[in-house]
């Protein structure tokens, strides 16, 4: 089947990943990678030399609502649907180091981590979701039921330490806060995108302890390091067995329901 | 036993209350009220023509790091520790109504309402966090066990709608992202502050369904709306009834415990 998907924050890591493992899996993929600085996004570039008509390239800094509304619109005018939309971008924290103590929070980290962890993505999915509403179900399981049937997926990529009861460590103020808050982001637009009949499936994922320039400087402290083809592997299997009804949840790479 | 209590965004609503109340139920009660605009601040100085000595108004704007940590210091010059700090500042959203579907979501409307919710309580606890591991332990209940002692009790003023798990109407995005991500902050600090001999107590407070500035748009949902002296009533009782195992909690004014 023909599909269309989003990946937003698609210059590297998980995002990257996913732009490479939708185009490899079908040729009737069409994948839209947006990415704050394209110009730089060499291994964008690579692969669309790779897959010339399938891959499209917009620029979309998501913490400028002026820029994703405009980019958004463009795209609209090019694309009828979208039918998986994927919120990758993400940073740590703007140092590149999770605090490791109250010391090292400070007002721009968390500001700054939250506008790009989380604002960003809800944004997105804000001027994404009429495409999302005519999307063809390309993604996730279609109930027997015509009234269960959905439109599209929207994924936001969160991350284990965003729950608040598995917290046993502490630490990383910023990244943890903007996490738990995309949760609840994306609790919100199952609600809000579950009613009618042009459902859209909202989920959170845990991606796993992936080796990617964001998790890097903590690999020592990790036993099973996954690559990003592993875990996009592993979250594309959970995206395909999506149903209507599990929109809203908190899933990991192995689907397990994580506790908020 | 005489006490010291910080009260952070204390102009009015539950902070203004607390004030009264700790200084009613208490002679020996000295209470440190902040508010962004103490000039502007009339109930303020009203309770102050009342408790001339035992109370202190010094102004803090929240989405101020420098002023926070400056007055921090002059409070530090005049003050040896605290036994209770409570975050008690918030807004429902910039525009004064929460957004009641995506449409009304802005990166400003989020941006704001996390600064003043989240990150201001946030910061308020690191900067006085020296003084209230110098606390005497007034609040709550000392465990018999002396390794188990505390110094001090922080409390964020968090709500029934940042709770992810809860959540079942959706809508009010900037309100329930910032709860639920202070609600991370509060488990984040009891895991710091609950470590060595001179620990804090922090937990997420619920006060229930108020009659404050922030809840009267709403009013007319709520069947059984409690004043601010019922709600502190309650929840002074909870304070008074903490020990160290229940730091990280998020409860709810009669002691529940909330599922974040």
């Amino acid at each position: 089947m023909t599909s269309v998907s989003l990946i937003q924050g698609a210059s590297r890591g998980i995002g990257l990943q996913f732009c490479k493992s939708l185009l490899k899996r079908s040729k009737d993929a069409t994948v839209i990678a947006t990415c704050r600085n394209p110009d730089s996004a060499e291994d964008l570039h690579k692969l669309k030399n790779d897959y010339p008509a399938s891959l499209h390239i917009y620029k979309i800094d998501v913490t400028k609502e002026s820029e994703i509304k405009r980019t958004s619109s463009e795209i609209a005018k090019n694309f009828d649907n979208l039918d998986l939309l994927i919120n990758s971008s993400a940073i740590l924290h703007p140092s590149g180091r999770g605090e490791t103590s109250l010391r090292d929070v400070s007002s721009e980290g968390i500001m700054n981590t939250i506008a790009v962890n989380t604002a960003g993505p809800l944004l997105v999915a804000k001027y994404f979701t009429p495409l999302l509403t005519k999307g063809n179900g390309s993604f996730g399981l279609q109930d027997s039921e015509p009234k269960k049937k959905h439109a599209a997926v929207l994924v936001n990529m969160s991350a284990k330490v965003g729950s608040i009861t598995e917290n046993g460590l502490g630490g990383w103020y910023s990244y943890r806060m903007a996490k738990t808050a995309l949760n609840m982001a994306t609790k919100n637009l199952s609600i809000e995108l579950g009613r009618g009949k042009n459902r859209v499936i909202c989920v959170s994922l845990h991606p796993g302890a992936v080796d990617t320039d964001l998790s890097r400087p903590y690999h020592k402290n990790v036993p099973n390091l996954f690559s990003t083809e592993y875990s996009v592997d592993c979250l594309l299997k959970v995206i395909d067995s999506l149903k209507v009804e599990d929109s809203g949840k908190f899933l990991t790479y192995d689907r397990t329901e994580m506790k908020y």
